[in-house]
């Protein structure tokens, strides 16, 4: 190619999700030099952080530290930051803390979070599920819940301290509706005094005609059934028009309910922003079929924030794990083969556009119950579960991981309960009557000690 | 006794720690309501936060609700919320969400925390260890601590990053120090490309002439040469007269160190000095030989708060979980039986006085590193190791938790590794140099431990 010495091409990765770890291990062998920064310091299993906030798991039960993924991987530099912009002009990205660096290739998978439509405002009311920050915060809130309402001498307001509402009928939305209403049938009778059961009420909002709008109808119909038979109230082509501190409002009705949490909507990172191409409404960048934009070649967009149709089903790809993988690995082989042929002085091949293989959905609501989806198979109940429950084990990044989740699992399987109920940060627990779980507090008679 | 309905005599337990826990399962039988009320929802494992400080363990591993502790304990009630005081005349507790709280006898258990020696501003610059929180926020700044000096090309700030100074050099101190230079051994060489074991430094300042004070002289030594080994520095007889963002003054020597964590002093609980009597200059409050107050048989005080005398030993009984469990067990132990006297008609025996039974001190350096001293035996090295392992997983409260740290422990000794590395909150690495091109990528020489 030229008489200059030749230093390997540098692959900058943006994010450490699903794409940009994928990119990254795919890279293992390649002629390049690989930095991948993300703001966190672990790799996080997004599938399972309802887990988190619904106390079954611990965060680091679900997150692996990145630089000990690719310890073993010597092409590899880890950098913990955040990128504030891209110049795809001069090929650098402007870190926070006011560095630039260069790349011969970009990969941005910096994912995407919930959107409040237009009502960012809700995001303290309604906190949403996407770190493991915002999972601790639900934790809280769904724990300090019951230890208000059993401590409340107020019926409604005791009533409305343990009624959850769920804003969002996809997979997030079910799981957390699903794990809530467990965690009150399974914990509340042994472990509470005055609350039980019959007190939790726990709302699913979502504005659709169908939870799981991804699945296919009659799994969907078995989810709702499923979740109907926990208790959960569904309300279907529903939205929520107003949130406060004590409830929201759906439509014209009013549900009283201290405790409410989002799991709608898609925004991309603002970063997608950057790179000088226009994005959807919802913030995610329109791509190429080879995931590049346009006039770029060597800048990839991958995961939740890239927003590209999938030539063979004429479908967009959904923003779910397998697809963020799929796409950081194809990113990943295209710049591999390009410098392989460049360092051999060939000409590197026409990129094939991205095919994204379904390799089947999962959802679950609890205990024995979840839906699956794969290839022409669908199936409710036990086995899905079963499926469930092995695929996402299996799919956790390290064999430690691996092993807790599945010690949790199994510990939690027979003894009904959750490992991980702890209220961190400050509490805000309003009381009344402390003493006398099912009797009202009488005149005392005289008293042992004074006598 | 009277005609009058008699109820229950009620005992509020202020702190769910080792020493309120054990007085509320020590009241199981009697003929008593139970209230126990803390400010978490959970019962900690204090001994083992350091592991949660230093990555080896999350929060939910070492921290049990006291819902669930207590759930089959059909006379006990659990609050969560915090003692603001005593109204010892009026026998009424205010808590922080306005309540006032009655009882018949009151044992209050609300511990102690670390001790600034009157610099309170030092709490941001150097974090103890006393809650989960404080065991994050360490957790944070010692894992960002790696990632800053990894990026940092300016050699002293790189060395300032990884500089780690350990105020006080008692159990906590030893423990930290030790936790914190086997991380910089086996990890660092692994997992980071710029940074290494040398790299690291580890300093613990002592105020007093030998570390681990309250154990004996040989042990001190043996824990000595032990972090020694570990590359400690172990500075003694020295105090910190300065901190700020960038180091401390050790009498006139300057110490540059990003990372300061504090464990010296001990100040009781605020709710101490409500009482109505005079506390010590530490805030504890100095009680009689049955753990009440003066003129107050019906209130105890007992734990870390509690400063009382052994009559056997003419020592002070330590401040460690062996004294909190006994204390809260007598104070229970005489509630019991004057209510069943009572109950019964007869006068209730007199008091004998509290006695400490020293079960034996242990304290961790770290791998098979600690020392024991149990009744007239002392040892250090692999089975002090093996015997301070087995006693903390066999103290845990429950079972799940045994079984979580049990198997944490035994991945970890094979695996050189920690489990728990996540930078939580927000994270500030300032970085310069992100590639490396002139970084060696040999790898590092063998480490003759792990060799």
């Amino acid at each position: 190619m030229s008489s200059a010495p030749v230093r390997p091409p540098r692959v900058l990765i943006l994010g450490a999700g699903f794409a940009g770890l994928a990119a990254a291990q795919r890279l293992k062998n390649a002629p390049v030099e690989v930095l991948i920064a993300d703001r966190r310091n672990y790799h996080l299993f997004q599938p399972l952080l309802y887990q988190v906030a619904t106390a079954a798991l611990s965060p680091a039960e679900i997150a692996s530290p990145v630089r000990k993924v690719l310890r073993n991987q010597r092409n590899a530099m880890v950098m913990m930051d955040e990128a504030q912009s891209v110049d795809v002009a001069n090929r650098l990205v402007h870190f926070e803390n006011g560095v630039d660096v260069e790349y011969d290739y970009l990969i941005v998978a910096v994912g995407a979070t919930h959107s409040y439509f237009g009502k960012p405002e809700w995001a303290t009311l309604a906190p949403g599920l996407k770190t493991i920050e915002d999972a601790t915060e639900i934790r809280k809130r769904f724990l300090l819940a019951f230890e208000q309402a059993e401590l409340e001498s107020d019926p409604e307001a005791r009533q409305r301290a343990v009624t959850f509402t769920i804003v969002g009928g996809g997979p997030t939305g079910v799981e957390l509706a699903g794990a809530i209403a467990e965690f009150a049938r399974f914990v509340l009778p042994v472990d509470f005094r005055r609350i039980d059961k019959m007190t939790a009420r726990v709302v699913l909002v979502h504005a659709g005609d169908r939870i799981l709008p991804g699945f296919p109808e009659k799994l969907s119909k078995a989810a709702h059934e499923q979740l109907e038979r926990l208790g959960v109230e569904v309300l279907l082509n529903s939205r929520v028009t107003e949130v406060d501190d004590k409830g929201v409002m759906v439509g014209s009705t009013r549900i009283e309910s201290s405790t409410v949490f989002w799991a709608a909507g898609v925004q991309g990172s603002p970063l997608g922003a950057t790179l000088g191409v226009p994005v959807d409404k919802s913030g995610r960048v329109p791509v190429n079929p080879d995931l590049t934009i346009n006039g770029h070649p060597e800048v990839f967009v991958a995961g939740d924030l890239a927003s590209v149709v999938d030539p063979v089903s004429k479908q967009p790809v959904p923003g779910v794990a397998q697809g963020a993988l799929q796409m950081g690995r194809y990113a990943a082989e295209q710049i591999a083969t390009e410098t392989v042929a460049r360092a051999k002085g060939v000409s590197p091949p026409v990129r094939a556009p991205f095919i994204y293989h379904d390799k089947g959905s999962l959802a679950v609501v609890g205990r024995n119950r979840a839906v699956a989806w794969i290839g022409s198979w669908q199936t409710a109940g036990f086995i899905a579960w079963l499926i469930w429950a092995l695929i996402h084990v299996l799919s956790l990044v390290t064999f430690r991981n691996r092993m807790m989740v599945a010690w949790q699992w199994m510990w939690s399987y027979v003894s009904f309960d959750r490992g991980a109920r702890l209220i961190t940060g400050a509490g805000d627990v309003k009381l009344t009557q402390p003493w006398a779980p099912s009797r009202s507090l009488k005149p005392s008679p005289p008293d042992p000690v004074r006598a």
